[in-house]
C-alpha cells in the first residue's frame, strides 16, 4: 500500500496489523478466568504481556510477563486489548498514548451502544484522547482474529490462516463464523469485531482488506455505517477489486431498531444499500450460513458462472426435484451434446436407470467404477458447466459396509473430486437424514479435498445464481 | 368408511390395508440375497411365504414357509409383493386372482415407465388380468411401508407407527423421507409407493389417508396424476379435513420431462395446479426436506398461525437477521406488553443484554435459571404467538464441560420445551457449524420432547409462513 493509493481516500491506514509483534492485555479479570489474557497468549508468536495493577501471579502465565503498568513493560507494545472497566478507559487510552501503541480493541461496552448521553460523551472523550495516535477497534468490539500471526480473542479458534476477510460489527457473529470455518472447510486471513466503530470503521476495514495480499475474498456482515461515510465507502467499493460478500442487518423495521441497540448503527434504507449493492457488484445474502456457504463456493471452485448443468441422481424423484429448483435458480438442465449422449448411454446397464439429463442413476450408484466415467463424460461436455449430485445418506452405511468399503469409499471421492479436473463446479448433497457419523466421516474426507458438501439443496441452489450473477457482471463493466 | 360415503367418489377402496394378515413374496432373488423376501418378513406379525418355483431353502426363512406357487399356500394370501420379471408377470397376476389376493405391489418395472409399445401394452394387459379383483400397487413401486402392522420394504425402517401418511411415486423419494423420520423425531403411519399408478393412483390412496384413522397429516411427492382424474381429485379434496403437504416434481420444463421418464407421468400446467392447491388450502412446498420439516412442525405443535413472534439470541447480531428473515417472511416481531416488559426487564442483570424484543442474552446465557424465566415469560405475553431461539453450537462443549454438567443440560432442555406449556412453537437454532457430537446428543433429547431443533433459520422460517397461511385460510373456509 503506496501513500499515492490512499490520498484521494479518506481511510486510516491500518496496514501495520500485518506486522503485530507484541500485544498487551490490559485488565486481565481473574473472575473471567483471564480469559482474553490466555486466549491471547495462547498462539500468539510474539510476546503477549498482562497489565493489571495489582496481580502478582497468574496460573500459567510466565511471572516476567506481568506489569503494574504499562510504562513497565520494557519492550514495544504493538497491539492491546482492553477490557478495563468504563471508568478506566480514558485512564487506560492516555497510557497507550504515551506507549506508542499502534493499535487497541476496546472490549469494554456501554459507550454509544448503550443509547445514553454518559455513554456517547465516553466514546467522543475516548476518541479525542487517543489522538489519532492510537487506532481504536470497538468500543464494544472483540478486535482481531489473525491465525497467521496466532491472534485469537476466543478458545480454540482454529490455527490455520486461510484466504478469507471478514469484517463485523457483531462479535457473536464472528465466534460463530471463526468457530464454523472449520467444519465447512474454510481458513480466515483476518477476522475483525469492530462493535460501535468509533474510530477505525468499516470503511477502513474494507480498504484494508481490499489491499491486503492475504486476503482473497472479502466477507462482511453490516448493520449500518456512520453518516457522511457513504461516499467514502463508494471510494473503496471503486477501487476494490476482490468479491464482496454483504450480510446487511436491520433490513426490516424491527431488526434496524435492534440494531441500534446492537451497535448504535444506523441502517438507513434499504433501497439505497441495494442499489449500492448493485451499482458495485456486492453479492448480497440473507442469513449468516449464506454468507459462509458463499464463501467457501468461490474458495473452492473460484468464481463461476453457471447456465447449464448435468444433475444427477440415485433417486428419479429427487433428481426431478432438483431440476425443478435449479431451473427456478435460472439455470437450465439441457440435453447433452450426441457425442456425449451417446458415449454416456453405453455406459448404463441396469433396468430403472436414465442416461439423459438429469442422469438417473438407480441402483448403479453401487458399481462405483461407472460412477467415475459417468461423472468425468458429463463433466466433460462442453455446454456443462457444473454438476449437482445426490447421495442419499441412508445408502452409506450399507455400502461402506458390505461392499469392498476402503476401495469402494476412495473411489466415491476420486469420483467427487473430477469437478477440480475439469475445472467446473461438482456439488454433492449427502442428505443430513441419516447416518451422522459416515457422513461426517465422508464430508471430512470430502471437504479436505476442496469439494463443498452440502446437506439440503436449498442451503446453495440460490448461491449458485448469485455468483452467476456476479461473474456475468463482472464480464460487463 | 361407509358405502354411503363413497358412492359419489369414484376411487377404489383400499381400506382393507389395514387389516393385512398374511404377506407372500413372489420371484424372492437368490442373487439379491433374497432382499424383499427378508425385508417384508423381518418385522410382519402375521405370516410371510415365499414363492419361488424351486427354491427349497431360504437361509434365515422357515422352510415350511417356502412354496412352489401361490395355489400351494394352505392360508389366506392378503398382500403380494410381486419381483418376477416381465415375462411372468402376467402368470403371476392370474394366480394372485385365483388366490383371492387382495393387493399386489408390482416392483417390476419396464412396463409404461418404459416409454416403449410393448410396455405400455403389458401394463394393459396386467391391469384387464387383475379384473379389479386384486388390486395393484405399481408397477415400478416399491408398494406399503406400514410399521404397525411391521410392513418394510427395505432393510432398517423405522419401527415405531406415527400419525403421518405419505403417497409418493417415487420409491427413491420414500426412502430417503423413511429412513430420514426418526432423525427428525417423526413417525409414519403408512408410506405407499405407488410407481405407474395403474391401478391404485394417487387419487384413491389420497382418499383412503384423507379417512384413515391412524393418520392426521398427509404427504405427497408427485410428479403428475392421470388426464381424467382431475376431477376425481377435487371431490377428494372436497371432503378432505386434514392437513395436505404436496411437494409437485416436475414443474420446470426439464423437471416435467425427467418426470415422465421416471414415472410416465403427465406433470400438468404449473398454474392449473397452484390454483388447486390455492382452492383446496393445500400446504406446497419446493423440496423434500421442506417436506419434511413441514409435518414435523405441525405434528409437534398442531396447525399455528404466527404473527407475531419473540426472537431470542444469544448475540445480538444473529438476533438481528433472525428479525430480519422473520419479518421478510412475513410476521412481526414486536415490542412486549408494558406488564410483561417490565418483568423481563428484572430478569437481566449483565451489560450488552437487552430485555427488548428481540430479547438479547448475551453471557447471560449461561444462568440457565434465568433462560427459563426469560422465556417463560414472553410466551406468556398474549400477543406473542412463539419464539425462535439461537443458540451457537460452539458454545455447547465449554458448557456442558465446564458447569454443572447434568444440571446445565437438562435445565436447557426444559427451557426449550416451554412452547408445550404455552401452547405456542418454540424453534430452536443450533448451528450445524461445530460440535456435531454435542449437537446430535442434546438435538435428540429436545427431539423426543417433541421441539424441533433446526440448523439453519432459511430450512423453517418459508415453513412458518406456510402453515400460518393454511391456518388462516381453515378460518375463512
Amino acid at each position: 500500500m503506496t501513500e499515492e493509493d490512499t490520498t484521494y481516500l479518506n481511510v486510516k491506514d491500518v496496514s501495520f496489523i500485518n506486522d503485530i509483534k507484541s500485544i498487551a492485555v490490559i485488565g486481565p479479570s481473574k473472575k473471567r478466568e483471564y480469559f482474553f489474557l490466555k486466549n491471547h497468549a495462547e498462539y500468539f508468536k510474539g510476546p503477549t504481556y498482562a497489565v493489571h495493577p495489582t496481580a502478582e501471579e497468574i496460573p500459567n502465565f510466565d511471572k516476567k510477563n506481568i506489569f503494574p503498568s504499562l510504562e513497565d513493560i520494557h519492550g514495544e507494545v504493538d497491539f492491546a486489548f482492553i477490557a478495563v472497566p468504563p471508568s478506566q478507559i480514558l485512564r487506560t487510552i492516555d497510557s497507550c498514548v504515551k506507549k506508542n501503541v499502534k493499535l487497541v480493541t476496546v472490549f469494554t461496552s456501554e459507550f454509544s451502544d448503550s443509547g445514553t448521553e454518559e455513554g456517547i460523551a465516553l466514546e467522543k472523550e475516548l476518541l479525542k484522547r487517543a489522538q489519532n495516535k492510537v487506532r481504536i477497534l470497538g468500543p464494544n468490539g472483540l478486535g482481531i482474529y489473525y491465525p497467521k500471526l496466532g491472534i485469537a480473542w476466543r478458545p480454540g479458534f482454529p490455527t490455520t490462516p486461510g484466504n478469507i476477510g471478514f469484517i463485523a460489527q457483531s462479535g457473536g457473529i464472528c465466534n460463530i463464523a471463526i468457530y464454523g470455518a472449520e467444519a465447512l472447510g474454510i481458513n480466515f486471513s483476518k477476522v475483525f469485531s469492530f462493535g460501535n466503530g468509533a474510530d477505525i470503521d468499516f470503511v477502513d476495514l474494507l480498504y484494508f482488506l481490499s489491499n491486503d495480499p492475504e486476503t482473497d475474498i472479502i466477507l462482511c456482515y453490516l448493520e449500518g455505517i456512520k453518516e457522511g461515510r457513504i461516499d467514502d465507502l463508494k471510494k473503496v467499493l471503486e477501487q476494490n477489486k476482490k468479491p464482496i460478500v454483504i450480510l446487511k442487518g436491520g433490513q426490516s423495521e424491527t431488526g434496524s431498531i435492534a440494531a441500534k441497540t446492537h451497535t448504535a448503527s444506523i441502517s438507513g434504507d434499504n433501497r439505497l444499500w441495494h442499489a449500492l449493492f448493485r451499482q458495485f457488484n456486492i453479492i448480497d445474502v440473507d442469513s449468516l450460513e449464506q454468507l459462509l456457504h458463499t464463501a467457501r463456493l468461490i474458495d473452492f471452485y473460484g468464481i463461476f458462472e453457471l447456465n447449464n448443468l448435468a444433475v444427477f441422481s440415485i433417486s428419479g424423484g429427487y433428481g426431478v426435484i432438483l431440476v425443478d429448483l435449479l431451473e427456478k435458480a435460472g439455470m437450465k438442465i439441457p440435453p447433452f451434446s450426441s457425442e456425449i449422449q451417446d458415449k454416456l448411454k453405453s455406459k448404463f446397464f441396469l433396468p430403472g436407470t436414465s442416461s439423459n439429463n438429469p442422469l438417473d442413476l438407480a441402483a448403479q450408484f453401487f458399481y462405483v467404477i461407472s460412477v467415475y466415467e459417468i461423472i468425468d463424460l458429463a463433466l466433460s461436455d462442453k455446454k456443462i458447466d457444473g454438476l449437482i449430485l445426490d447421495m442419499p445418506s441412508f445408502y452409506l452405511t450399507p455400502v461402506l459396509k458390505s461392499r469392498d468399503n476402503q476401495d469402494f469409499e476412495s473411489n466415491m471421492i476420486e469420483s467427487l473430486i473430477l469437478g477440480h479436473k475439469h475445472n467446473k463446479p461438482l456439488i454433492p448433497i449427502i442428505q443430513r437424514l441419516n447416518n451422522p457419523e459416515e457422513r461426517e466421516s465422508i464430508s471430512k474426507k470430502l471437504i479436505e479435498r476442496k469439494v463443498p458438501v452440502s446437506g439440503d439443496p436449498l442451503e446453495f441452489i440460490p448461491l449458485l445464481t448469485k455468483i452467476s450473477e456476479y461473474k456475468r457482471r463482472m464480464g460487463h463493466s
